[in-house]
């Protein structure tokens, strides 16, 4: 599964138990060989790629600003863009999978952007969109990307 | 109220009675003295900009490709970006106002969007999402915009 | 020739001499029926614009930043980006035709956009640069867009 | 010299000797410890990430196109925008560093954007834009970048 990139959005300030779900999602996102992209910030960013980090995988964070050190320190690639929120576009963008945990309005512009450029969105105690792939668990995200992955490559 | 812009979102299909609210839309933003902003297609877009002119208002189209052909025939102002639903960004990103109706994804991102960047939303039969202004008829949508151009300028 | 868009691009500083060229070079576009298009800041953008208001012309002002007070007062319709330079390719691409003055290095980008994106670049004392078609007054710009719209319409 | 970002821009169509300095320019930058960021396609894009690959580097191709496909073979972490030609002005603007090597106009857009941006831009064998550093062999733009890094880190 080389190169596949999976996105993990969701709300730069979070809840412990959120913060945790990242931080598995990472994980899980690493443990399956793929590349995890985020927006490269705080919150359900900054856990996932703590979690991507400590499962050995490589991390992306697409930055709404000019300035890398922006980034939390588990981005492995800082990508400054300095497109303000519409960076949202290029994070929900360029994956081949979304991953949506609870966020605010920019997580919500991501599921729809993702959506409307028909990407496989799996959500997690997220916004209630259809379209969005429900699903209850880290553990059943896996089995959902696992499937994914399958039918598309 | 000079150099107001406020963009109608929406599906580039849609619906008779969507359509007919798009132009009565667009003619009352008109009749307000602010420039439509859409994202220049098809749909509730066109018709908006249908009511827009023959109210004697201006019209903007922000267009995902690069082809101003694209834009449809109301349209004053084309502005192809070349961008891709990445101008949803700019849509939803550049006005005062955000008038939301029926619409898919990318409406749907848009919503989010302005959300994001702290815009008025007012909503008309559409996604029912937290923070955006609910109104059942363009007439109490003018209401709203009105207060909010009053309590904003 | 119903919406056709010329922008004018160069510096936000500018000579007297440059500014007074940006002026006639407004003028004569919205002279030609043409709606003005540049980055809606200061110097030649401001120049360009007020030489489009004064001959009754309509302008529009992509913006960098997300404030559309930024703009220059003579700018119709402002679009404030939030994308920063970025928009540049937006002011350089969405176009029929460009038209530059002297301008430092943001101009020279887009005189590089506009030339790889295949559209004409007309050069007034600016970068010279292969490919782009180089006048020596306004007059001989205009004649030269003049020939451009007949061949391109 | 961690997440350091060094940018290889020019021609998707190269001559033999470009093709050679892109790969030696590659595997130096990939030498120094930095990540490689470039558009992502052919010419020298994929020398560049070849060199660097050979050399034991990270390599990011930041394309044009929504189809991460596009990507040539060394690419390790491929972004597609959907953006266009606009995506030049990523690559141009999130790297600490841009090297410039021979290439069209929209090597020229980059150059622009990146001195537009105050990045410091090396050329070899380039565009002869005042402000590029000019160098004539890579080993001399290796000098200038420890010397960059030094002052700038």
């Amino acid at each position: 599964m080389n190169k596949i990139l999976i996105a993990v959005i969701g709300g730069h300030h979070a809840d412990a138990p959120t913060l945790k779900l990242a931080e598995e999602a990472g994980a899980m996102i690493a443990g399956l060989g793929a590349i995890l992209v985020c927006g490269g910030l705080s919150g359900v960013m900054e856990s996932a790629c703590r979690g991507a980090k400590k499962a050995g995988g490589t991390t992306v964070g697409i930055l709404p600003g000019k300035d890398k050190q922006a980034a939390n320190e588990f981005v492995d690639i800082p990508i400054p863009t300095g497109l303000g929120f519409t960076r949202n576009t290029l994070v929900a963008g360029c994956p081949d999978i979304v991953m949506a945990l609870p966020g605010k309005e920019g997580t919500l512009s991501e599921i729809g952007f993702a959506l409307s450029e028909k990407k496989p969105v799996i959500g997690l105690k997220t916004w209630d969109i259809p379209g969005v792939i429900k699903v209850k668990t880290v553990k059943a995200a896996e089995k959902k990307i696992k499937q994914l992955l399958k039918n598309k490559l």
